[in-house]
């Protein structure tokens, strides 16, 4: 087999063998192919896509270019979340408590990657004490006795999609639908859970710019975790403004326990029962959503999914304190308030723009290595459809910085503020 | 200006502008643009495309990544030709003196490369004697004082394209008309004659395998080389059966002798005067097709175009008695007949066949390095439309070696005998 033949079946649209799939990543993975075929292999999968069987195939052979978390030594059923990356979005930190506190287990590792905002292991640090590091061995041990752990990667999930992934950033084939969907399912089947929530978002601050793009992915993704054995769903969903209100990490974290409190935002709050209903009838607690979505609402009337949450801060070396006591999160040093220029009613906030101002305020990495200011981010006053005067606070800067006109310039120019109301819809489509 | 941005930009069918492509032949030249990215954009190319435009920048950019020959210093008008690959193809061996004994600069050097049967080079060389290496300064002397040179190359002509062929080799981008045509172009252009007249091969055993893609492929050549300010023609010929009867160094320099004496075979004849009519044309000798024609024809009959050819081999240090006695040429050990199996007409003779046999005996190479076998070959008794019956001398096989029942199978199976004659055509259009 030579990589160049396996170039040119694909650049001339036929469909590659699992054998083909197989040999291209291997040597990939073990240098023996070099990155220019690699590069060339991934532009004609861009212009010429994959079937569902070789993205599996694709997927397949990614996952076992690394270790594979054997999760069988937990009892019950495992469950794992994702999204592609939405600005505001600390759902594992509600979903994972809410669902194990219905005894199905949730058993995250998450790696760590650049972003806007931090990832969900930096809101967890912003918890003083909560340690992501933890032996495979004790992972499993957690997640068995308090039914869930929310940690670092620990051993090399996946090796050959971080160095794909490298290649196709500069190489521009980053946004290519079966190389994302088999990216993202690799590193999610690596983790060995047994069923899957996929949140997709879409929109002009995601990576998935419409529907029809965002629909396509997540069909191709359901339909290779299910080649796989996993229960799937993917939940598309708006990403037309920031998901609550908190941007930033210690933020974030009180916007999540103020949720687990019955008292988060009323679109976030949604989308976390969404997500963790669809994991609850997979881990065969509720035979319907609505079913499912009573029980959630139940734990967290009765705050169970709270004490979970403290439980899960504890086991991880975290002060459980700051759960109940979210005020003890020390504050930034200053509140800029950015205010509205003029009347009307918010019809857009551009969630890429605000996450870019979170992290110029310093709340996330613009490069590796960068160091993240966990206080700091921006809590927002109106969102989309609310109705807004000339002077009224539109967010609030929360800052460490001396100088923040610029940045306040960036949150103001987010918002569009028109004559109407708009229809605007958080979840778009359920695709299981 | 970064590498990537000009690989998406082609990737989603945009223009590239001329500082775009210099950037990036450029930095691939130098190093600092990556072989995987490199790769990546030839890829996009193959699927996208270039303007007339855009490819006419990619040649000048990798024909000034190296040297490019100076050739003011040669009076009057300087012509160049080039095929893009027959199987028999001396054309330039009786092209080249009959258009200098005109009085027209015939100035060529060539490259060497790998193929069936010898290059031009490999063809010269089987004239005793005959040196292709020379200083430029000799070079330009001796086109002043003959009329003509046909040398290897001095310098480094466009080292990008020899670069950037070697990753199409491996990546699966060959196949690319606009870079097929800047790859032949820039080489051409650096060897700085005034008009060039290309001969573009179509048929099965052809680089392009419909008129289709041949006519494209002609164009775009045509219309680079006059946006560089050259006399361009493109002739596309039929490659349905070897061209001429020979196949293999000497017995090919023999056949080249035979035409200058006016006794070559009639495709080969026909293929010879109509590509130097257009040089004669384009040399300002005549002004008609037809005038030129009658003006070769001339040199043919009077052995002018045998004695330049004379003077060449002598100016180059090789025996001119074998251009007048070519049966001093050394002959091979063995000449073994393949006789036909059947009674017909020769519909098709497979030329890529004959050539791998011819390479087979030893008058090719397969891998840089290799020696060559001037004597040997295949002569062709028969061509298309030719009537055979069971028994007739298909072809002779001219061979140093002792098992030659492969090789003779193989060019028997090269042959296809019908009960019809078909439509054959050599010249099948001009491009000017």
């Amino acid at each position: 087999m030579r990589a160049v033949d396996i170039i040119i079946k694909k650049r001339d649209g036929f469909e590659l063998t699992k054998e083909e799939i197989q040999f291209f990543i291997q040597g990939f993975t073990d240098g023996s192919i070099d990155n220019y075929q690699a590069s060339a292999l991934t532009m004609a999968i861009f212009f010429n896509g994959m079937t569902d069987q070789e993205a599996t195939y694709l997927t397949e052979s990614i996952l076992h270019s690394g270790d594979v978390l054997d999760l069988s030594a937990i009892e019950g059923i495992k469950v794992d979340k994702h999204s592609t990356g939405g600005v505001g979005d600390k759902t594992s930190l509600v979903v994972g408590p809410l669902v194990a506190s219905l005894g199905i287990k949730f058993a995250k590792m998450s790696g760590r990657g650049l972003g806007h905002t931090g990832g969900t292991l930096d809101k967890l640090e912003a918890i003083p004490g909560y340690d992501i590091n933890m032996p495979e061995e004790n992972f499993i041990k957690q997640v068995n006795q308090i039914g869930i752990a929310l940690v670092g990667q620990t051993g090399e999930l996946a090796p050959a999609d971080k160095k794909l992934y490298a290649l196709r950033d500069v190489t521009g084939t980053v946004e290519s639908i079966p190389l994302i969907a088999s990216s993202i399912m690799s590193k999610k089947l690596a983790s060995g859970a047994d069923a899957i929530c996929l949140d997709v978002k879409v929109g002009s601050g995601a990576f998935m710019k419409n529907e029809e793009d965002a629909t396509k992915l997540a069909t191709l993704m359901v339909n290779i975790g299910k080649n796989c054995g996993k229960n799937m769903t993917a939940i598309l969903t708006n990403m037309d403004e920031p998901l609550g209100l908190a941007v930033g990490n210690s933020l974030e974290v009180i916007e999540a326990i103020n949720t687990l409190n019955g008292k988060g935002p009323k679109d976030f709050t949604e989308l976390c029962l969404e997500v963790a209903a669809h994991l609850v009838v997979d881990g065969k607690r509720a035979k319907t959503i609505e079913e499912a979505r009573n029980l959630l609402q139940h734990q967290i009337d009765t705050k169970e999914g709270l004490h979970t949450l403290a439980k899960l801060v504890k086991a991880q070396g975290g002060n459980e304190e700051y759960i109940y006591h979210p005020e003890k999160f020390k504050e930034a040093a200053h509140k800029i308030a950015v205010l509205s220029d003029k009347d009307g009613y918010v019809t857009h906030i551009d969630a890429l723009a605000i996450g870019n101002a979170a992290m110029m305020l310093g709340a996330g990495r613009s490069k590796i290595g960068d160091a993240i200011d966990h206080s700091v981010g921006i809590v927002l006053a109106k969102k989309v459809n609310d109705i807004v005067k000339k002077g009224d606070i539109l967010a609030i800067l929360h800052t460490n910085k001396t100088q923040n006109d610029e940045i306040a310039q960036i949150v103001s120019d987010a918002y569009t503020i028109g004559k109407n109301t708009v229809d605007s819809r958080l979840i778009l489509k359920i695709i299981k």
